[in-house]
């Protein structure tokens, strides 16, 4: 097979010269964040407890399409109760986590603090459930109605990323609003690895949202989506310039992204800047580039191809 | 540590209120969808099983590079048929559920039945894939020679996301032509969830294909696509406008996504709609938007930029 | 249940004739690529290992942050040297094989071999850890300055793919720079097919670079990008058109990407292509189109969009 | 079946020819025992199948103490029945396949074929549950009252392996009785395995059963046990000389083991044997041989020891 | 509590009948226990849990023989520190449930409450682990030397049940003196689980302790054993009668087993019963029954074999 | 080594202290055993990796009663040789650790070193497979013949423990006499844990071996058994006095356990000690005890219980 098996490691780094290193380096980093003087454990949300969360309220909302295969139709509530205590259980002590790492560190560092207990978010959060699936079903149908290649609404919740981005979007934005930004960001970005679709906690969407394809999309935290919209790939609803503090930190809150009214459509590519209007029943064609407001019913698109002459050399990225 | 531990749920959301919620929220859309009757458990295609046949599938195809790390050459074919024979156990299991599941809805919806019987798919199957690796094997030898960056055909096969996509694709497209497209847009959507390439399964593309990078690519279900075609990430080949029907739902079926002959280079960025056709060894530059046909052998690009002055805003997403 | 339980597998399909047909499709690959006489098990770094130990240099670099959640900061220099102790033995495992893969393969296709020893390599890696760390650090800081929604530099570490994306991209460079690129490349894939951000282990990255949103990036092996640079979602850093050989294939080697220099802003969609230079301060408008110097502190944006009329028809891809 | 030629690596077995001669002893085998002629995957009862029933049975009849950790109880019904359900589907499907299989070779050996359909089976098992639950509870209580170190009955359900061993024993004898008795076998032998107590399936044992330390005891499968018996460690229940057939094979079937009436207290390491019976509240004091009846409330006890000397030598085994 | 209404299979059990069934065992229990009142999970130790302390205590002990395999020697007080870190917090956790839990049942039936903090507890754990290393080393060495089988101590430390069984007693007498019985009893019975040895936590058991082969050894919870002692399988060191209450439940505490000095021999077999004691040097042959004291350096055997005739019969268990 | 200084929790162990206290114990431990002196990583076999061997060899020589659930008789060669081929180089590189262990450890306490290659040792193994599958065979067909209670060749074979430790044992006795007895010993201590079976790896046992039950079975290192042979729980095989050198080890090596002949039955409890011939056919009774020859056909059985008064009294353990 193989004469090998380690050979004597003499030649081998320090490992403790290493380890006396990699200290000094975060010890500067504590010193700089206000981060030396954190003994225990670290008392933060974990993305991984937050993807069961994600992962059980999927079933909770879709039991006989999203929970366990072996699943018969006459047991679903007791599934959905079950599967829900755990789930919330799990919750509640993320929801902990998050309100203490807040309290100690968004308000040193000029935040406010959020005065809700963890107790009352989860309880606000478990009541919007229904609503949440209410929601989701419109979004099911949009998109059903609108992909002539979507052949059932079981594929659709089966198959669509989009989909897949919007139970995680609208799961995180209810969080977000209940002040849990930090559980609801690991929410919407486990769907943004997933799809490549990232539609930031804080972006408020109307119902019958319908997302094609999905990879790039990008939609900003204060973006406000109407009812009935359809956004095509790498489309990004995203924020202009903004002002920036003495010390050249961006200053946080203030909308700084499009309001999309009902009925609007946005192709491939678009993106669309600042905190413009796109009019109702408004089109925004493929690849253009919108930093003003759209009037509604307006059709915009961008300037045609032209053609340059004979084919003769290649190029690659 | 902690002193919690926790703390008397009584202000604790009513678990029995949300279940009932849901409950009628499911009852809601399964009266509206025609699902209200469906005792048991799911009987539809699993993506957890799918994603198991699909990995068995790819040891099948390339074993010394894509089996087990530790498997010998010397027994490589022992190892493809073991794999195999249980791969496509687990197919015909998945292929009867969907056969089962179209009879039920997708005939009650109004498309006609599939004729042919699970193990005959199955077999089918089985009979293609020593030409779908042929095929992989162009594609291989493609990346490796259009990539200056490539330095092996092994790279290309254990790295480029563009060959883990075409591995999907390929077996994708043969489950669509055979009778199961359920199941074979559940193989393409594990490719797109892994590299941001979404090429719909009903896609027709030739040998020798390669796909640079490849994020952003989307290829509709009625593409052609020749031989020796070359796509950068984010090139859409998508539908231009397509009719709907009295209750606004597209109309399924048709010839709606361009046709893109022999020798097309197409660079990142690049937006191909409608049933137009792309003339043999024509170039796309990147960025443009196509709705016409191109002529063969022509080079089609983009305006160019423009200087509008000198540096002084920051604007983001 | 289910009256079903395997009927016979009569019209099932040969399986010994579908593994024959495998086997005539490796053997034509095999003698076409030199790869005929490789008994025994495959010998190649394995996809699995190489993310086992990013995951275990993720909590090496970042042990309260990225490692196990029950560590305690009293404990975390004996979890950094257990866990880099551990890593790096994997990683001397890995290098190995690249390196002996490499000897056999690369030399035969006219590259020349590579001198070093695996554990000459894994020594300076390990001393390198901590120049990676402090560079990742100004990365989270600049990340936390230029985004107006990151709440502290705590959400910008766990939840910014930009930041998975640089972590690997740290990891992979310096691996490349020292003689295993093969192994560069899986570090720098893993990372791929999470985020979307696809950063080549051979471009060279100043320190302060900001990513937002990342999807669709696409950084090629030979750019060169200064301090303090922000790069949004969709932008390409790629190659014009080069040389190919007699056969067909391109030449290797070579710088054929962008120079940016410092605190350069590249806005989403931009496309940046061949050897030319982005001069200091300089910021592209998104979805532009360069192929030729820009000089500093220019502004670069495109063509504005124009209205067509009045929207009345749908499109979708 | 195959073409398989592997070369032998040099110094290493022929992995052919064992294959061979492993492939010749089957063929032997199979020869001798009517099994050539078995296409096809094995159609048994699965030991892991097993264990995940008993498993989910043990959280159905004590849901707070054996169930999930994080169970509360106002869900507990819920637990129950979804468990119950998943766990009847699993047991339904190895009952099929005991039937199928007893069928096929049990008939064949002679023995008669079972009439009961699959379904009737555990309907009959699920509706005795409650009643198995009862009688647990009673050995339960038996265990507490009757050992001085128990502080309390969830110590007794949680730690003692007597309680173990009649779990399995109880759900074992109603699958016995009920017509499956290989997997009645694989029941109590998990129980055998885990706690050095084997009792056969077949045994026949009465309520407030107390089983101290127990490794060791062993009942066979004809012996009849009262009410508030108590074993300890090491009791034998075992048959004496029986008839073998023309072959020398045991001539199956016919009582042999001992009738042990209510009240009776058996020693450690105390062996009975045939068809006997101990009267009520007769007790059998440690190590003791019993081949014949015992009166009601006779004491029966060994011969004394006796000293022979002073220490001087030392043996092992 | 649910007004879920699941209607039966056709064929098949009422599941919802078999439910209430169970719930009503479970009342009618609870009801005669104390324990209707008892909202919320379970809150006592979990094995499972144990389980894992008790796996990493082996590693601490012994962390280059029981550690992971790839530890390396220049690391193991790391490992060790880590590993114990983990471990203490885990059994403080399970710490608080016992006391919790002993002051909800165990002083409402009759027993006193302990009057410790689980800090305090775990401390002094963790403060007394060398010294059970210590007395293990000597239990190791005491095998070795003898034990005419045993190749090396590492082989007695890998491979020896006893050894084991040693591990788990040394760890669970511990915690038994400390206050935490319930765990204590757990940790032993995971041992009686695995090696067939009973050694109740309660019991005093000096150094040089060995025991050969082990399955089926019962030392009971007041027995005292000195140093240098040698115990064979099947050897039990048992109480005889004890009172019982009005009730005729077992009046608890009390010394109730053997008594045996240093340098005792037990051989396999033997039954030692009540509060006897066997002197200094004692030897007691194999299967021996002793109930009254051993005078010191006596050896007592049991009566010898008889033949009774020449073979004809054959008997079974 | 390391300048780590964690503080300690205030109420908690000082874990420092903690470390360097086993630390202390482990120095003098390895001063004792000349063990002071190993750096790296531990270089034993693993009990989990033979576990993994073991494993797979049971599917090796059972592939459709002990191998996987779904394999199909038509692939089992395929799967025996894929299986085997993993399996034999997991032993080679376990069986490379142990002779380069012999060599530093047992060769310095005294012993001889083992002159012979790993691959020669896993070649022999290997070749002697076939014969370990038909004596097995002769196993199983004695336990269905002797077993009244057995209903088919499959049952004993799914269900028995002795079947189970005989697979072990046979494996591990080829191992033993192919030198490399730590892993047999490991093999064999698997077994013991799972069965209460404990046979030396160094028992010779002839073909036709059937236990009974087996919990507590002891078979010495050098017994012999011939053909025919029945055994029930409980017996020991052991040794008498032996030997110990001026330390007071016992000297290894020499037969030290008895003879058993051709159709011996010894049944349950009974100990035979000492290097003594029980002859061909004869019978040893339920707990008797020999320690002298026993002639051919001879039945041997224990004095009768008697009966002593009224039973009045309780007594437990």
């Amino acid at each position: 097979m193989t004469a090998d098996l380690s050979p004597p490691r003499d030649d081998f780094p320090d490992i403790d010269a290493v380890v006396r290193e990699l200290a000094a380096a975060r010890h500067d980093w504590r010193s700089a964040h206000h981060r030396l003087n954190e003994p225990g454990p670290r008392e933060l949300p974990s993305r991984e407890r937050v993807a069961e969360i994600v992962e059980a309220l999927r079933g909770v909302l879709y039991p006989m399409r999203l929970g366990p295969a072996d699943l018969r139709q006459e047991h679903e509530n007791r599934y959905v109760a079950l599967t829900l205590d755990t789930a919330l259980g799990v919750l509640l002590e993320q929801v902990r986590l998050e309100l203490a790492w807040e309290a100690r560190h968004i308000a040193a560092e000029g935040a406010e603090p959020l005065p809700r207990g963890a107790e009352a978010i989860v309880t606000d959060f478990a009541n919007g459930l229904s609503d949440i699936r209410r929601l989701l079903d419109t979004d099911v149908l949009a998109a059903f109605n609108a992909d002539p290649a979507a052949r059932s609404v079981d594929e659709v919740l089966l198959c669509y990323p989009g989909i897949q981005a919007l139970i995680h979007y609208r799961i995180a934005h209810r969080l977000h609003l209940l002040g849990v930004p930090l559980i609801a960001r690991m929410v919407s970005e486990l769907a943004h690895g997933a799809t490549g679709i990232d539609i930031h906690p804080g972006a408020t969407i109307g119902e019958r949202f319908f997302i094609d394809h999905g990879t790039g999309i990008v939609i900003g935290a204060t973006a406000i989506i109407g009812d009935r919209v359809q956004i095509y790939q790498a489309v990004t609803l995203g924020a202009k310039s903004f002002p920036t503090d003495a010390e050249g930190r961006a200053i946080k809150g203030a909308p700084r992204h499009p309001i999309v009214e009902d009925d609007v459509v946005i192709y491939s590519g678009a993106t669309v800047l600042g905190r413009v209007t796109i009019g109702q029943g408004a089109i925004l064609g493929g690849s253009v580039w919108v930093t003003e407001d759209v009037a509604p019913h307006t059709i915009v698109s961008q300037a045609r191809m032209r053609s340059v002459g004979q084919a003769e050399e290649r190029r690659t990225a």
